[in-house]
């Protein structure tokens, strides 16, 4: 019934009480291209299907584990057939997962961190354009307007040239947790079975890495990292600072903590140019600064004309009117619609599986450089 | 095929093109509650067609005039029947539509202004009473999280009583085209015909009013208003301020402007007590400031669980995630949702049709007291 | 022994204890311009000469009261003499102790409000003018870099032609004492014997008043306010709120309040014209908004080449080396000092008694139209 | 003439344009203790004694030369003599020039950097211990009232144990003249005779240095650091960060730019503890931010009686009139000269040789690091 010209979006993980898969559908649902069809929505069958129940999906498209979902899907018409998958499980699951529904010609949203190691990430890389899948990998804070506005000075010269970049990524929340070896237990990100070789620097640090070399269009290539567990009996870190140099010589750094106490979500990235320079916070996400040697400090704001095409394109909405990550995430989503529907799209508009092995690279440096005894260790 | 769980949406207007359409339509996917059905989505039945392809609508749910809109659904059994329609026209058809949609038994969410006038206020207040219709009007500044907050904290009463009310809504878009007759003359919201008897004071004046009653509390009674139509050939003001009584003796004032060059949507609220005082603004959503006379100010923030219950249930997503126009809006379409499924909801979840009656006594009154040179007016 | 390049300061008032003494002395230092000479530092002669002691100032230049000190310095050879006397009193001498100095022809700073009454302030211009004196009135906040830059630019065109002001200046410390009787009883301000006809207006809406003319360079024409006592028993204003129009038309408001609970000194001043407005807050008072219909917001800040001259010359440090109100008022004592020894100074560099005049213009029109039943009155 | 009270005050340097100078003098004058009596004011003779003119200082204590004042000032009795000798001379004759006025008994308050080496810092710290006399260092930033506000917090267990500390000193002079080698040559920070081993370390990064160490009331141990000269023919650093772990195994971070163009002054300072977190930024002074796990956050403003005595102390005026770098150092002289009268003070009223010796050590800490390819090198 429903035109061909919606996308279907089946969910691997994201059911009932998940915060990350609020994030995913209202995003899919604000540009209007997407249709929730069906996915794997638990590990439990039955929480699944009541999940599905509470969307009005369709019971038939709700299976038990993503061998079925691979099975049933490819058992329907191409037109009928989930478009997209986004992974929203744990982050031990996003590699197998992922493997398998790309393997399976299924176009992907994965969550990040996108792998537990280069190699898999790398492998991740290979088999989506074996496959030639849409890949997209959930750095929610590149669909935010103004770091697209900042790309895009950046590149457009208004800064000049680079020379000194400092990102951070700063959150409390296992301050409550991580002074208490019982409630630390409680904690999945802690575990690295769950969660991975990283907890601060894999989960935080990553979108940190991330947004530097999306924004600033050059590459890490050697970090010196010193992080931190607090305590010798946990084993991941939950603070962390990278020292990088990127290929070409420039100086940065990234700052990750989640006992950064009361933070709550403090991300930022300024870069400076030898003519100008760029501010950005996530917590106040409509204000880009730009600052140079002798003129007044400029604030932009989305939705105006000033701005960069992309930036504009990012907005659905009149000035002084707040967007925030929902719309940042809709836009990844938007995005990847157009690659999946081959229409034109800016090359900013979402990250991909090469962001993934950057991110897995940056990951494994840090753990090196850090074991090391921070020493200097190339990505 | 769908199940009874969503509602059935229908929209009037909002058709390609609409800047509030958008902000309605994301706001109802948000919640995934409801189903976007059909609707008349342009006066020009063409592009109403060519609008509902591109969002995969049935055409068969897609209607030339209200007329057929009714009787269409009408005809269909009720389980597949619109139940909730979003008028989204033009000001001047607010009172029509609106009143044609709830004699139908259709429940309604209305763009602001309600009417042009307090006595179809007052028709529509008891039509919709009669017909025992939900009837949500958009004042989607209510669905802020902090501004919800702000009213729990005063109903508890964290500022004491309420001694000073000044809120404010400066925009600067009309500038642009103020200075020009031609200019000018492009711009609806500038013609009596399509706007009403005011343009600042009933588009975002109004606003202002709402919040005030809507987070103290208490009713305005009286007002004694200056207004602005900064040139003699402009019919409709383009600012104004007004200053209010409160029913218990509490003096206050509303600021509004669409000439405050340069300003975005400058919304703010600030409510002093004699305990405490309140202070929000729009444009840096996130923030509730919390001032005494002998602590530090305190920065109240969404998402955490030192805020009441209603503000909690009106925020998606964890602390420092910013939310913004469009979540809020949701709320208001997730409170609609309630009273249509005869849920229980808050009282504050949707300003309804009360609200629309004493925000065209607020406009009738300013109007007023201005013609008679600014002497006060009781609502 | 000193030469004679340094001009002499006296003191009346502003002894042990005076809050706004420490600022003016402080003022006097900062510029190397003055020597604070003697004076009559309190009515009690003992507790002057204490002072005087702890300051190690000449007790032969302490005087027990206003006569001996014009007595005594008058019978001193002009090159000893002093030159400058600063007026710290409570509200009720002002006028008869300016009255006094100034006919024995001693240069006067002021405190504000300059007198009780228009007729007064009258006088006391025309005694300046006829013995040929410099008169400075203590309007601190127009000694502010930044409030000098937004006069500068507006003179400059750089908003174009204005087409609405908002003023305002809140404060809460009389919350704690106002809803008590005794408490209140304790508060000098509020005593028309030593305040005046008013107390918020007098105080702090004559601040927001001034800085409204000395910014945008306009004549408030007429006014119309709603003020209020809070209690019955309560004999001056503790908030009020003044709709005006400048000379040409132009719309604005002064909002004032000193029951605005948990606010400092929060004064701002938002004045837009056709062609960009500019936003000022005294609590911020290193940033400048200059804002426009089309470009990304500016921040002028003190200290660089960007401004105009008269705003670089009332700076002594680097950007980003934040000035307070000591240096606010040090160049209002600065042009003072210009003026005394007949150097070049700027028009803004120091109101007058030409500005007292207006203030108390401004004081009496809005008592008038309070009284009136909130009517336009003239200035 | 003058009574033995005010304590005479010399200056060696700063002379006519010195930026440092207009600093110092005015922090004398604004607490009143201080008077200023001669000097050496300029290696230029005339040029001295034209600025000791220009202030009306009596010449026969204007002196051509430190060996001069010394001769000069020790000839005369004890209580006319220069008490306190401010040394704001640039950086390399520092130390040759304290070394001689402590060895002749002056009381000192010296620029910071102290010396270029560790070797004459403790060469001071002896001398000036061995002479029995009152050494004050400039760390200018320690004067701040929320600076101090947060020392005592922190003292006090508002924030629990530190587990993160996050410092930053931010400018961006030096972009408009490092790009060019002329321009580059003009600039006396950039040469090693005049400014010593490092520029942006030793002037800026010293400073956040001793904030972390005043603040935290922890010792810095071990530091690993990064810093960059931007061209290989510049000399000395420009920009630096340094990882450090103190004494008790707190992890932190020093950031330090003097090319993070458009920057003015960006110093800020963010203490984490297991309940709470203290942040301050030196441009917007007058706030402290407070945040714990679970409250809302706490803004903390000067002059109010919920601050420690300290703070309260350190304060002139009544909250939301803004105080600035002039009130800071202003505090610094208050502590001086309580401790040269022997008056009782706060152990944090003025930083002292200690500190200097500390910052010298964290300076050579940092290059030595620097030079052995990013290595941990203890202080």
């Amino acid at each position: 019934m429903m035109s061909s010209k919606k996308i279907r979006l089946g969910l691997i993980g994201g059911g009932s009480g998940s915060f990350i898969s609020v994030v995913h559908r209202i995003a899919a649902y604000m540009g209007e291209r997407y249709e929730l069809v069906g996915g794997v929505f638990s590990a439990d069958f039955d929480s699944g299907k009541r999940f599905a129940e509470s969307l009005n999906l369709d019971l038939s498209r709700t299976y038990p584990d993503l061998e079925s979902f691979v099975r049933g899907e490819s058992a329907l018409p191409v037109p009928e057939r989930i478009e997209v998958v986004s992974i929203l499980t744990p982050n031990f699951l996003h590699y197998p997962m992922a493997k398998k529904v790309i393997s399976a010609g299924f176009n992907v949203v994965c969550e990040k961190p996108m792998t537990f190691t280069v190699a898999e990430a790398l492998d991740i890389e290979r088999l989506a354009s074996d496959n030639n899948i849409v890949f997209g990998l959930a750095h929610t804070y590149t669909g935010y307007p103004m770091v697209r506005q900042m790309r895009e000075m950046i590149a457009a010269g208004d800064i000049g040239k680079i020379q000194k970049i400092d990102a951070q990524y700063y959150q409390g929340w296992i301050n409550p947790f991580i002074h208490d070896a019982e409630k630390r237990a409680g904690v999945w990100r802690l575990d690295p079975q769950m969660s991975g070789q990283s907890c601060c620097i894999g989960d935080v640090g990553i979108h940190a890495f991330n947004l530097v070399e999306y924004i600033s269009g050059l590459e890490v290539a050697t970090v010196l990292a010193d992080i931190d567990t607090l305590y010798e009996d946990n084993l991941l870190d939950v603070d962390g600072t990278a020292l990088f140099r990127t290929g070409n010589g420039v100086r940065g750094l990234i700052r990750a903590s989640q006992i950064a106490t009361g933070e709550e979500n403090n991300i930022s990235v300024a870069i400076y140019g030898d003519k100008g320079a760029l501010k950005w916070q996530q917590e106040a996400p409509t204000e880009l600064h730009y600052l140079t040697d002798d003129q007044p400090r400029r604030i932009y704001k989305p939705g105006n004309s000033y701005n960069s095409e992309f930036a504009q394109d990012s907005t659905k909405i009149a000035p002084g009117h707040p967007e925030g990550l929902f719309d940042a995430m809709a836009n990844l989503y938007s995005g990847v619609a157009k690659a999946v529907r081959n229409e034109n799209f800016h090359p900013g508009a979402f990250p991909g599986a090469a962001d993934g092995v950057r991110g897995m690279k940056f990951v494994e440096a840090v753990l090196a450089s850090n074991r090391g005894g921070q020493v200097w260790v190339d990505l």
